[in-house]
Order: structure tokens, then sequence, then C-alpha cells
């Protein structure tokens, strides 16, 4: 049976708001950022009491751009099935702030803006970024919205990793943190996958050591291959194999060099499509970011520990198929937040989406994430 | 407790010998081979009733050289584990034979061969290659040194693919047919990474469209990149946890930009080495191959009916922690011989190494194999 929050409108069409900071900002790494903006949108309405604001997080490939249209769209903004009046993040109750993170490539501050010291684009020049930083600069956009509190926070994948940092740096500025297909740190499967994406950018001639746009070129078929891998990694084998099986799209497979399978053709499309919309050396520095992800750290390498100050409580949802960041990861989690004695409310969603799952409706999962929101709605005032 | 099977000792140092077929070979392509040649290593004795030959098929960057030593040799051959006095694949007992396939890169004819027609290296002219187009060279090489009939075909892997081909074209010729880590094709997440790596060295501007050997370069960067994304699907999530975890080579994670990962270290350098032994247009037409394979093709795509007409006994093993090749790939195989009234044993082993854990020692692994085949030993005349 469909769940009820499957049937919710669009929140329309939306326009992208630029907050600007002129006041250098000091990065994890000490490197300072001179000054920076951030693009972000929001949909619907915030409550005089200032209490229903939802931060929602982007992952590795999405933007501030989270639901509705632009007047230029195709296709609505990337969590859209979530987000809107009668969907699990109900914009009739919540107000809902997204942003686009620092060095990313979507209208924030990132290696393809202007370094104001040079007058030239940062290129591999744009300082590292981690989840800490791109947290600490969502709260400074909080602030000067007016927004001193979040009802939740939430993500999916690198999303919920932001909600993690969020429910640890700020533990009395969230009041629940929603992770999503998420993990507290990658493992060495996962950093593998990233390398040999890197590694196909850094392999394209056209990359020119990260200069590429000072250059006029583009690394675009590195940035398609290291696409294409990732893509591979976000789907299950079960999906692509009912997607596509072994469907041939042309030649004779006793032929085999001029065969093309449809999956062959569908990666191919899929890695094109990206590299015309991202920026080489915002993959490179968001990919590290991820990989570099271990808010234990910080904490004698206890995940315990590390949440036992949080205040906020966690809803931690996973995905049968989800090998990129299986339930397990999840698991590890809700594990370590239960013996912090910390309130946590966990699912696994069966679903055959594998991580793309988090992005994808399912009726148990809408179910779930709606009931909650549904729950908290009740807590805030109007 | 180790299995008996686990302190064997070493076949020694072993030479490859040389077959050539000087008469034109007809492709399953409908190309002709104007002549070919196949190395080959043989360890053990034939009886003289020659009912004690064991055909061992090696898999994507195999070779002949299955065990022993040659006289430059660092390490032994690449099933040294298993082949061997007092091995699983018991040498004091069987006669066995280790072919290097058309195509492949280690001295059988291949792309980098020279074609006689032109004087020139083959390159990616070479035509394209099936598994049933190596089996039956594998009959005719084994016709040559007078072998009718193999007590056993075994491999892992696109070895155990051969092996099924076997039974099935040649009912008569085979008395077992063990398949280790085996699918009865790939599926659409297999072809998948197959088809990134292929890019990968597309994408290399010393590939020169195959051409590379005429023009004195060689796209190593290309083959790296496949190398590591095989490498990566070979092992499980788990066993890279234990080996290289989030462990650090050099930089500080909270630099991101300079940080290197332990597991990145390791895979660049497998890359690196098997750029420098392989061939790329090898590594093109095998994978090609890899994706092609589907022997029901020919049986109206339905496996009960492909091994039906088979004649052999079957042995299947699979990993639990095998996801390229997964025990439920090994289950397909084993229900429609099963379905199909035709004898088989099959076993999954736990192991935590992968793919390559049919490279590897394991005790119940060796012990399920080395059983199986001191049965066949005593069905065998001496």
């Amino acid at each position: 049976m469909d769940s009820r929050f499957a049937n919710g409108s669009s929140v329309g069409t939306v326009v992208p708001q630029r907050w600007k900071f002129a006041a250098p900002f000091k990065l994890q790494s000490g490197d300072i950022l001179p000054s920076f903006e951030l693009v972000y949108e929001t949909y619907g309405e915030l409550h005089s009491g200032r209490d229903n604001a939802v931060l929602v997080c982007h992952a590795l490939s999405g933007s501030h751009h989270a639901a509705g249209l632009h007047a230029d769209d195709e296709s609505p903004g990337w969590w859209d099935s979530c987000i809107g009046p009668g969907k699990p993040i109900d914009t009739d109750k919540f107000f809902v702030v997204c942003v686009n993170n620092i060095g990313g490539c979507h209208g924030s501050t990132g290696p393809a803006s202007t370094n104001p010291r040079t007058g030239e684009p940062y290129g591999p020049e744009f300082p590292s970024v981690t989840v800490k930083d791109w947290v600490h600069t969502q709260a400074m956009l909080a602030h000067g919205i007016g927004i001193r509190r979040f009802a939740a926070v939430v993500g999916g994948s690198l999303g919920g990793m932001q909600a993690m940092q969020w429910a640890i740096d700020f533990p009395d500025r969230v009041e629940h943190a929603i992770l999503v297909a998420c993990a507290a740190k990658l493992s060495a499967q996962n950093i593998a996958f990233n390398k040999i994406a890197r590694s196909a950018i850094h392999a394209d001639p056209c990359f020119e050591q990260g200069q590429y746009k000072a250059r006029g070129r583009f690394p675009s078929v590195g940035l398609r291959l290291a696409r294409m891998l990732g893509h591979v990694t976000y789907l299950s084998d079960g999906a692509m194999g009912s997607k596509f099986g072994r469907e041939i799209k042309q030649g004779d497979p006793e032929q085999g060099a001029d065969v093309e399978f449809q999956v062959e053709s569908y990666l191919h499309y899929q890695g094109e499509r990206f590299s015309k919309r991202f920026d080489a050396n915002s993959y490179l520095l968001i990919t590290r970011l991820l990989d570099c992800f271990d808010p234990a750290r910080e904490f004698g390498d206890d995940l315990v520990v590390t949440l036992s100050e949080t205040l906020c409580r966690f809803l931690v949802i996973s995905f049968t198929s989800d090998w990129r960041f299986a339930p397990e990861r999840s698991d590890e989690i809700v594990d370590a937040l239960v013996r912090a004695g910390r309130p946590v409310t966990s699912a696994v969603i069966d679903s055959p989406h594998g991580h793309d799952s988090f992005l994808l409706y399912s009726p148990r999962y809408f179910e779930v994430l709606g009931e909650y929101f549904q729950r908290m709605a009740r807590d805030c005032s109007s």
C-alpha cells in the first residue's frame, strides 16, 4: 500500500538566494578563505516562533536546489520526492533551507570562483574543506537568516554526515538529526573507489594539474569516468539487473568487439551528462572531504564518546540493498548512540535501489520519514 | 584446524612448452586466425592409461604459469597454493596442464603477436575471441599432446566458465567439471565495471586506438586504472577493512588534499605492477569475452537445457564474501544442474577474501577441493 506521503505536491517555482560573508573564514585546515558566498533555497514559511526550520544537507553531486523548479528546469530539485506540501518533509509545516556548500560548483564559493587575491579562478589552489567547515558555514548562514535552532538537520549519504556533525558541533542548535544512508566514516573500499575516480580525473590530459579553466580546457573524459564508477556503486547489482540485465543495444555478442550492452550505453550517458554540469576540482575536493570525514577522530576514535555530548534526537535510516553505505554502517551509529544513552529511532528499509534508495520513493521509507516529521510538527508552535 | 592439503610442496622449477598450429582456425565470430601458438605448462606425470590429466583454466589476469617457479621467478605461479605434491590438485597423482589462452599476452598468439599477413603486430585488429574459442583451442592442444579425455577441467572465475563450456561442448571428453567462484554469465553490474575499465584504457592518449605498439607508446595509465578498479572488486569490503582500514600513509586528514590512505597507495602499486606485465589490447579483448560469455544463449536462454546434455560430474564452489561472483551466481548453476538431473556437489565456503578467495588457502576450501580430487584419483588407473 502506498504511503500517505506519496502524493504530495510541488513547492512550485523557486528562486535561489545568495548570502555574502565578507569577513575572512578560517577553515579547519588553518587556511583562510578571504570571503565567501553561499547560494541557498528555502521552501515553506518560517513560523514567528522560528522553531520550524529544517536544514536539508546535500550529498556529493547535489546542490542547494533540493525541490521545486527553476524557471529553466527540465526536472525538479534532487530531493523533490521528499520535500513539498504533503510530502515527508512537509513544506506546509516546515521552513526548509538547503545550502550549496563551499568547495562545490553550483554557485557557492568553490574552485571555479575567482580568488579575490589573484583575480584568477582558485582552481586547484582552493583550500581543503571538511564536513566541519560545511557545517560551520551553514551555521553562519542560519544565524544570518535568523534561525537560532533547527527543528531538524537532515541528509542522505554525505548529507547525513553533515547532520551528524551538526549534532556534535552545535548540540543546542539541533532538535533532531536525521541520517539517511549514512556512515560514521568511509570504509577502505569506499576510499578505494574514490581514489580510482580521482585518478581518472588526474589522468585526463585536459586536467592540467587543475589549471584547466585558466587554460581553456576541461577534463570531461576523466570526470565522466569518475561519475560512471560512482554511479555503479550507487546502484545495486539487483537493480541494475532488473533495469538492464544483459540487454544488448547493438552488435552481436558472438562478434565481441562491436557489441554494446544497454548498461554500458546508460552509464556512458550518465557520465557524459554529469561531466557537463560538475566541476572536476570540486569533485576532487568533495571526494577527499568524504574520505576524511571521521568525527570520532577528535574523540579518541570512540564514536560513543563522540556522540555522548549530543543533545538532539536521532532518526537513522538505511536500505537493505545499499552496499556503499550498508545498513551495518548505520547500525554502528545506532549502537554508538544507544551506548551513549542518546535517543535514537532507526529503520532499515527494504529497497532494491542500492544507495540511490534515499532519493527515491518507497512506501515504508516515506512513511517512516513522514510520520517522524509529523510528530516533530506537532511539537512546533504555529 | 588446518586442512591436510595445507602443507603440500612445490612442483619445483618448470619450463613452459609451446605448440604451433599451422592450419587456419575459424573463430566463433567467423574470423580466421591464419595460424596460432599456445604456450602451456604441465606438472606431474601422465599415466600410461592417460586417464589422470587435469586441465587448469586461467582467469583474466592469469597465464599458463599456474604452479612452480620459472628460473627468473620471484614468486610462483598463480595457483601454486592449490597445485603440487600433497596439495588439493595433487601432482603426485594427476598430470596437470595449464594453457595460456589465445588473445592473451603471455606467449600464446594474441594482439601483441605478429600478424603473418602483414608482418606487423595484430594490435586492435586481433579478432574477437570467445570462451568457446578458448575451449576449442585447448581441445586441439589436448589432442596434440595425446589427451583424449580430461579427468577434470577446473578453474576459478573466468577459468570456471571455461570448465563449464568444456562440459557443454565436449561432454565425452570431461569426467569432472570444477567451477570455482564462477557464474553462468556476467550480471549488468559486472559488465558495468568492465565497461569503466575499458573506458579508462580507451581514454588514455597513449592508447592510439590500439595501435600503441606500432607507435612506440603504451597506455599504462589507463591499464593501471582498469586494474585498480578490477582489484577493488576482487576484494571484499571486510578484507580491505581488516588489511587497511583507514590507516594513513602520509598527510593529515584535516589537511584533506595532501592526505594519502594506505589503501590508495596499495591500489596504485597493484595497478602499476599490472600495467607493466599486461597488454592493453588483451585486457580489452578478455573483458569483452567475459561480458559475452553466456552459454545458454545457444539454448534458448535456458540454463537447464544448456546443461542437460553434459555427461560429467560437477563440483561448484563459491565464497561468502565474493560479491563479484556471489554464491547466488553459483547457486544458479547448481540449481540448473539439479533440474537437468546432472550430478553436482556444491560448497559455499566461509571466507573473508572476496573473489580472490579462490586463489587463497582456507581450510574448508582446500579440504573440499582436495578430497574431491582424492576420490577422483582412486577412480584413475595407476
